[in-house]
């Protein structure tokens, strides 16, 4: 005999046992629905791509991180590290067979090679959702209005969603001769939440000066933390940038799809918000759990002037979101939001004797038929071990089946019921669920 | 502006638009529900792995099609090529986590550098259910039973199970001093409908002489290609490979099962069915369409006896099932079982007055809650062109809504309806779905 393999998965990937699948699978499932009814379709592009459609973009580190290899054809092919570029791609290839404004929900994995660390891992799922080719406020609106449903569709309500305009920042500093050097300064921004204000300060100091960075921080404190601060901070905001622009009636209207929808109490008008050197160009947002807030963001986005610049010359607008499922479950799990679930099997027929089996398939065929969900245990084990395995997969009901009746037994409170029919016993297993 | 690249994506990969996607999504729904109504629950496994756990058993054919590299930290790694072995090693890792017997489904995508042809794809979706821990007939049973009620779950009633058993086979060789000659004379009688009957015989004549050729062809014809032939083929079976043994009688079991529970005429007892080189030791099968046998089997598997042998000492036996997802999809279309969605949105706030959209938002904000799917298109552009996108996601219903009246017409028949509530709106939405 070979010597034996170490079963074992690489660094950074993981195996998902069933209650953590059965978690993962539900919450997806319930995300579908939110997506769905808002309009969303889903797309579905490969895992492997050419490297120079994925990469061509992208900065070194990125370069760093993904899986690129040749095939065994010779080509330099890669593994997608995010489900953007290849849905850019898909938009410019399959412009002709879609239809615009195009909503599209992408779930699915993605890969990236980072040092494996508390809940970075190197295989994880992306959730995607993207409105293309409008460049409206109501898309924006509907963007950030699908995140709040969508999470409080899986019981995530107590939220705020996080939101400013780069536009808005960006006519901010040019107003103050600053435009040279706007990446650098939101990049420093964005560390607020990590390193503090003093530091930011001191960083935005050496940047622009002692008393620009004041003004700066003035800026991006806003006029209060709250959903009700979002007109007097829009206000303040104008008037920093120079007056009213494109970019704070888009926030203005935004506002008022929210006030009309009677969501507003979600949103906070935030300028501290920049998604770093990330690609977008207007709105941004990030989400943050109101019990929770130190996980960071669980579901971010904005919009974007040019989805699929790198591979047509028509410029698509778009807006889009993703939700960090890992630190959403995470977080759920922390809150007591997320219910276990070990199975989905509502009644097990025990075997008390294998000559009886053909009976205890015909029963749990027969209360299938009717809806519920029904298995049997094969082997003529001993009782407490069938019971055991029962447990572990989270039964409720246990049927003991003889050529002359069924006896139906809950299971967590051992209550009997006998002679009730097939019918009977799906009834009465429905009513409980 | 730099060159543009090409939008294209590699040879035998693909992307799947909306209509392609939310097709899959639905069956793949559809079939989940069945796996969970029978007490299966999921698992799942990375997609990129050591290549030595992936390839140790494998023979040099899966060796050259499996996309294999080295990682950044000089790892050998591979992607899967199917979910069986991952499964393997999974049971090995986390036998002490899980419980037996044990149900799991699995459904996601694998990877062969196949050279991709009609119907075969480098990229795509394995859709396995496997039921470890038990050697019973039972569970050969529940296999079985689960093949057929899945493709009934999914509008897919007329089909053929075919099996058979290699024990049974097995024996009947040995009696006629071929033990030997197994592998070969299985990897012929695999190649019946591919080649016909003259060319195997001919085939198996030259392995084991003419006069045994003849014997086992009349072994694998048996009795009769009907579901009521069971009892006469395995009897003549039974007789060739000198008696009743443990084999026949299984395969007597899972009958009576088969009859306790009124399936018996989706299932032909075939000892044509061999599954070449498979490991399978036990019952082994394929499914055919009674409308389209011609496509081959769309759900196929079989009995072996250990399962993790690679990765640990103690034996699992097991027994499973894959489903074809790309040749089950593509036989539907053919039948024209597979119905068109082009999305999942009832109604369409249309934009008359790109002012009013904060109302058009709280209406569709309205609609969802009252549980329909709607959406706003979200720029003023002309009413054909609204028109002409509603179609192209099979919208049925249009609302047309000012500030004081909202008005909801049937996009099929162009019937309208004024003065509706929202609350009225949603109702005949529902009704009508």
């Amino acid at each position: 005999m070979a010597d034996l393999i170490q079963p074992r998965v690489l660094k950074g990937f993981r195996d998902f046992l069933p209650a953590q699948e059965i978690q993962r699978a539900l919450l997806i499932e319930t995300l579908t629905t939110a997506f769905r009814s808002s309009g969303f379709v889903p797309i579905d592009t490969p895992a492997l791509e050419y490297s120079e459609i994925l990469l061509r973009k992208s900065n070194g580190e990125t370069e760093k991180q993904v899986f690129r290899f040749e095939d065994n054809g010779g080509r330099d092919v890669a593994l997608r590290f995010d489900l953007t570029v290849p849905f850019a791609r898909f938009v410019a290839e399959h412009r002709e067979e879609l239809y615009f404004p195009f909503k599209r929900y992408h779930i699915s994995k993605v890969w990236r090679g980072e040092k494996p660390q508390a809940g970075r891992y190197r295989e994880f799922v992306q959730c995607d959702f993207d409105i293309v080719g409008s460049d409206s406020a109501a898309v924006d609106f509907e963007i950030l209005d699908l995140m709040r449903s969508a999470l409080s569709s899986i019981g995530v309500t107590s939220v705020t969603i996080r939101l400013s305009h780069r536009g808005l920042f960006n006519r901010f500093l040019a107003s103050r001769g600053l435009s040279g050097k706007s990446e650098e300064i939101l990049r420093t921004v964005d560390k607020l939440s990590k390193i503090g204000n003093d530091e930011v300060k001191a960083l935005l100091a050496e940047i622009a000066g002692a008393e620009t960075a004041d003004e700066i921080l003035a800026y991006i404190q806003g006029a209060g933390t709250a959903p009700e601060d979002f007109e007097a901070t829009l206000s303040l905001l104008e008037r920093l940038a120079g007056g009213p622009g494109e970019d704070s009636r888009r926030l203005r209207d935004i506002h008022a799809f929210m006030e009309a929808t009677g969501t507003a109490s979600s949103f906070v008008l935030d300028p501290s918000i920049t998604r770093g050197l990330d690609y977008y160009t207007g709105v941004v947002y990030e989400t943050f759990l109101n019990d929770l807030p130190g996980i960071g963001s669980v579901c971010s986005g904005g919009r974007y002037d040019n989805l699929a610049g790198l591979y047509m010359k028509d410029r698509i607008p778009g807006v889009g979101s993703s939700i960090g499922l890992d630190r959403l479950i995470a977080g759920l799990e922390q809150l007591g939001l997320q219910g276990k679930k070990a199975g989905f099997t509502d009644a097990a027929v025990f075997c008390q004797d294998s000559a009886d089996m053909a009976l205890y398939q015909k029963t749990a065929s027969a209360l299938r038929a009717l809806g519920i969900a029904c298995e049997t245990f094969p082997d003529q084990k001993k009782l407490p071990q069938q019971y055991a395995w029962a447990e572990k997969k989270g039964v409720r009901w246990g049927l003991f089946v003889a050529a002359d009746k069924i006896s139906l037994k809950d299971l967590t409170t051992r209550e009997a019921y006998d002679g009730l029919s097939t019918e009977e016993i799906a009834k009465k297993i429905k009513e409980a669920n």
